[in-house]
């Protein structure tokens, strides 16, 4: 019988995630009923949003259970299908958790061109995190060219998609993130106008400089002191797509927003959003995401960890930010 | 020679305006010059966006200067003019400012009909207050028919017009007001569904017994804790127009927003806004908000301070909510 190794919820975790939250468990591989095929998932997606599933609290989506395997997107091959849009040796893309195998009904699933991207680029640029740039950046915050766009976790899947979108629009993009090595990265390698290392004990006099016209567009994936930082260089109408909190999910006590006063004064739009919201947005950023992927405009990096036993330590790293770009785990 | 009484900015504040900041000056009247015209001032309106004036700080509009005229919207009547669109005797309203008489660009005034309502109206529901609560509620909320929507100030210029069309929308009106007198008043008197004393001991309890079916808009303008009570009740798209944070203009250290967290998984959209942006809106929200006025839909009450040398004192009670509906000050 073939085994079926999974990541399951074992604890809530009060404050930082550990380890010791996760249990690893070997089960048998699922037979899958009619209307649904049975995949072997080669990659796991690794993101920010797992960690508010892990809560016992009112999220957007529903939250993970304890005993349950965590959930995650993931690409694999079909391996067998009560289906009939689907064949064998189809790769797809699907929310199959933290597991090797999973069974999903077909509507769940979505076949993908593993000649046109590698595989794994599912799961980010023109994936998931690649839309969430698109829809946050293109319908919430709309750069109009010449304006100044900030963006934090900038090296992240999203945060590095967010920049280049701003340069194809005409926008000046700056990228918040953390270490020198991130900065150059976004500046050298995505093209970003300015890299900003909010570890620097310089951040505060950096982040003016890299934004001597102020900040039209932030789009926010950390809180806490980065996004008081930036509420003081807002302009008038300033938009602001609240995408994700990182830096305070692990926080007992969140630091929220002290400069409430900067979205009166200048007239700025916040808008929390999530990319599930919006599923009407999702074949055309993905079609205008590949193929900006495929010329070059958009380029990506990725952190591989090797084998599901590895995914809570990875997972973990990703949200004290030791990844760098998209945060993978290959399971084949 | 006719005397000009005037109310100039001393200081700028540190915390709580005090009467000490304000000077009393007599001054000659002024002449107007070519399409020019000077108004004996009414009514003054005070307004708590005056407090933001008078700091140091980048702001919407010109900050008040020291030594200068306070600015504030007024009522008055043409005593001589230079411009042929007005004659002597027209009632107009304008920017005047804190003083008796006033000249201005004829551009920069609108004659009024003081027939169809008391002058100082055009001051309150049918001047500046309610266009804002108009822009605000109807162009940036958007209630819609069965949602529940929440406004602080409930009993003040803004609030009060808030609900009220929130009512004439189909929403359901919940008023945050301070004390027992003014919650009893947006209920009985306005037709609010609850009003909800931000006062009271029971204040966290009383919100969610008004609120049985959460959150939907929240027109905000006091800030502080009132917002964070109400953003633990937002329904997921709920809106979030903010309008003013009156609880913390005068406090050194702002509380903010420390519930940030909620807008994210609720897809909260929060606005900043103010109502002079919107020039092109303001022709239709004074023509409907004069009809349900006319009507009886939209009722109002007034606090009136006599005289000039009282405007100070009126200003800071205001701010510190002591003030009952729209205040006035009654210059002639």
């Amino acid at each position: 019988m073939m085994i079926n190794k999974q990541v399951l919820l074992k604890s809530r975790p009060k404050g930082w995630a550990s380890e010791a939250d996760f249990e690893i468990l070997e089960a048998p591989v699922p037979k899958p009923a009619e209307g649904q095929v049975l995949v072997r998932n080669h990659w796991l997606s690794l993101d920010p949003y797992m960690r508010g599933r892990m809560n016992d609290a009112k999220s957007y989506a529903a939250k993970a259970e304890i005993g349950e395997v965590m959930i995650g997107g993931t690409v694999g091959e079909v391996v067998e299908t009560h289906d009939a849009s689907f064949k064998k040796g189809d790769f797809v893309v699907g929310m199959l958790g933290w597991q090797q195998f999973g069974v999903a009904s077909g509507k769940a699933l979505r076949v993908i061109d593993v000649k046109a991207a590698p595989a794994q680029a599912y799961l980010g640029a023109i994936g998931m995190p690649g839309v969430t740039a698109w829809i946050g950046l293109l319908t919430i915050a709309e750069p109009k060219p010449g304006e100044t766009v900030v963006v934090s976790a900038a090296s992240g899947a999203v945060g590095s998609v967010v920049g280049q979108l701003a340069k194809i629009k005409g926008a000046r993009a700056v990228g918040i993130a953390g270490g020198a090595q991130k900065c150059r990265y976004v500046v050298e390698e995505l093209g970003f106008d300015a890299g900003v290392d909010y570890k620097s004990p310089s951040f505060i006099a950096d982040l003016e400089a890299a934004t001597p016209k102020g900040v039209d567009v932030y789009f926010e994936n950390v809180g806490g002191e980065v996004l008081e930082a930036v509420s003081r260089r807002f302009n008038f109408f300033a938009r602001m797509p609240l995408c994700g909190l990182v830096s305070q999910y692990n926080e007992a006590n969140p630091a929220g927003l002290r400069n409430l006063h900067a979205f009166l004064t200048n007239r700025v739009k916040l808008q929390g959003f999530i990319v599930s919201d919006r599923p009407e947005l999702w074949p055309r950023a993905l079609q205008e995401l590949a193929s900006w992927v495929g010329s070059g405009k958009i380029k990506y990096r990725e952190t591989i960890a090797q084998g599901l036993e590895n995914a809570p330590k990875a997972f973990i790293g990703m949200l004290k930010g030791e990844n760098f770009g998209k945060q993978l785990v290959k399971l084949v």
